[in-house]
């Protein structure tokens, strides 16, 4: 067998990122179909938000000052001499000794400092008004540019959209949007062993499972998946449904070939399709040590094992960080909840292990991770965790109640 | 003012819950367009999974006992009398003293019960190996129906299908796949105020942000969004959008009416549309204290504080949970993560507070949660965040340091 080029979690992730060009293909969208989307560029708002300084309650525009001392026994007299109505410009500027009826998301009127809730007056006549409890300069509205000041950098590039950043466009009045393309990604299985789902079960064959969890992954992490489907371990039908996806696609994922005989038939067909061509053979994880990492002509392969867990495994750490970022390989910024693992679990030292677990929640709040045990050929065993617990490079185990990182599914 | 009917976050989903239908709109999709959907079937296997004992090794299928007591000085010798073709049946049985050279993922010819990598093997001739290390019967192995039993129950009704469901569908021939109808949301906006993201700024006017956010939430959530549009504070004009978004729609969403002569109109108009009409007025949290919580003739209407964070946090309590899981409300089963709270936060007791945060991971892998702070109507504050931390209602506060539960945006 060849020699191995064996390479940590983080060296796999930043070798692949330092053979890949920084990516371009952007495209603008409306505003609608943003969601989960990456944004190409910076963007600058053009306007305040609001655009005026604006009430945060129902009450009275005054000027504070003329509220300064007021108390219940000895109010403050103001005279209620206009009103402000919900979506208009005051009709005129307030005066000292004024008061205008605001409703909450009023606009100010010119001359007014703050908002007195009709909570703390009394009528005294329709025209005047006593004003119980003092009001700051600023108390009750929300002042112009407090929202978004004109002129910012609301978002910057790389930056995903979530439903609030949809809102914030909104509020800038940006309703079409510079993103990122999605990535393509091209979906192989090969073996020999493997049959379509809908076929009818038959001796020593089992049905393509990678397929179907991968399209899943790539679709979740913001990717279009195309499924080129079962491709049999022979070099010129590989090599030809290869050179066919990676025309088609910016990502291609290749899994199986659980066996040295076809793992070396697709590192073998990978080095035919360009340069620099395949740039580790092996990970120090578990599960997903057999993992091909290969950079061809500007695009990327993944190897994948064949073994549906070990594939969704590395797919999260090596394909999912590269869809989601729109080919930047940024970090995304999420995180892992803590929990304390229930058992002792052992693990080489220098290979990062990821053990998929249950989540309990105990009466003091903590949360505890139970292990699932089980071979990473078993799908079952994906279906009953909701997440991995990470036991990094440098640990030989964890010892049952000692708090692990848990990245949820 | 009327007397509001105030309820808890529990109170108030269950108080939902009660009136609804147990739903039952459910129809057949292809298994590749299956993922975040829920199942409304229990889906029991038909076959075993693997269907046969299946190596997980490259080496020889042989029976156990053959090997028992082997050593590296004193070897078992097994005859080859055969090999397994991947994807294809044994050509007759295995016998004792007899050795078939099996690929990983190769069925198992009858009368073998393990097998031995092949690193533990040495070639004596063409016709005979040495085992130099006993196997138990089973090792190297995965048994059939180890994966999935034949007859059981994989999936059961409500579950919602991640990537690895879709996987183990696969596994069990399962292509069309029953599911729940995606909930349809009617999205309305109220206020005077509002105006349109693509129109040109105007005083006393402000963007409307819910429509985009509200509509993002429910995406995520697995809903299908419809939008209709900003609606003036006129009681026969929004009776009029409303009654067509309850034709239309599973549940109705309508944000805004944030002054108190406008949320008088939205109850009003929500109690002509049948019964039994408003069910609360006003939750026991902050922020989103102003909801009204309504069902009309099986479906569902909530009226949203107009401020943009508070709508989001209130969608997050009831109707995502609701659109999740189908209209069944039920638990999804998410977990928060734990972390520090950086800051003393006073919270009224009998209360759920919602507090917009920033998480960052210290240096001994604990994680701290710094508060954003900021009104409520400051969309910005919510695009900083990156969850929220939750103070129950049976707390007066945290201080600096406690341990709060964040939920991840």
């Amino acid at each position: 067998m060849e020699l191995f080029n064996v390479l940590t979690v983080q060296q796999a992730r930043d070798t692949l990122r330092s053979h890949l060009p920084a990516r371009a293909k952007t495209e603008v969208v409306p505003l609608l179909q943003g969601l989960n989307r990456i944004l190409a560029q910076d963007i600058v708002a053009l306007e305040d938000v609001p655009n005026f300084d604006r009430s945060t309650m129902d009450g009275y525009a005054l000027r504070a000052r003329d509220t300064f001392g007021a108390t219940e026994s000895l109010p403050a007299y103001v005279d209620v001499s206009g009103e402000v109505l919900m979506g208009e410009e005051a009709s005129g500027a307030l005066t000292a000794g004024q008061a205008w009826l605001i409703p909450t998301g009023g606009m100010l009127p010119p001359g007014a400092d703050a908002v007195v809730m009709v909570e703390y007056t009394e009528e005294l006549d329709s025209q005047t008004i006593g004003v119980t409890r003092p009001v700051a300069p600023g108390e009750n509205l929300v002042r112009r540019g407090e929202d978004v000041a004109r002129g910012t950098v609301v978002l910057t590039a790389g930056h995903r959209l979530r439903p609030q950043e949809l809102g914030l466009l909104a509020a800038v009045g940006v309703t079409q949007v510079p993103v990122m393309k999605p990535f393509k990604v091209g979906i192989l299985s090969t073996g020999n062993e493997l049959m379509a789902p809908d076929q009818p079960a038959e001796p020593g064959k089992v049905r393509d499972i990678n397929s179907y969890t991968l399209y899943g992954q790539v679709l979740e992490a913001g990717g279009l998946p195309i499924l080129y489907g079962i491709i049999e371990d022979h070099f010129e039908t590989l090599q030809q449904t290869m050179a066919k996806a990676l025309a088609e696609n910016d990502l291609v994922l290749i899994s199986g070939g659980s066996s040295v005989g076809a793992r070396d038939i697709t590192a073998k067909v990978i080095e035919t399709m360009g340069s620099p061509g395949v740039l580790f053979h092996g990970m120090a994880i578990k599960p997903g040590k057999p993992t091909i990492g290969a950079v061809v002509e500007g695009k990327v392969v993944l190897g994948l094992p064949g073994h549906p867990v070990s594939a969704m495994v590395v797919f999260d750490l090596l394909a999912r960080p590269m869809i989601a970022s729109g080919g930047l390989y940024q970090n995304v910024g999420s995180f892992p909840l803590r929990a304390a693992i229930t058992r002792n679990i052992h693990s080489a030292t220098g290979r990062d292990d990821y053990l998929r677990v249950t989540l309990r929640r105990q009466e003091d709040g903590t949360i505890v991770a139970d292990p699932v045990l089980g071979k990473s050929g078993l799908i079952s065993t994906m279906v009953k965790a909701v997440g991995v617990a990470h036991i990094p490079l440098n640990k030989e185990g964890v010892e049952a109640g000692e708090l692990v990182d848990v990245w949820l599914f």
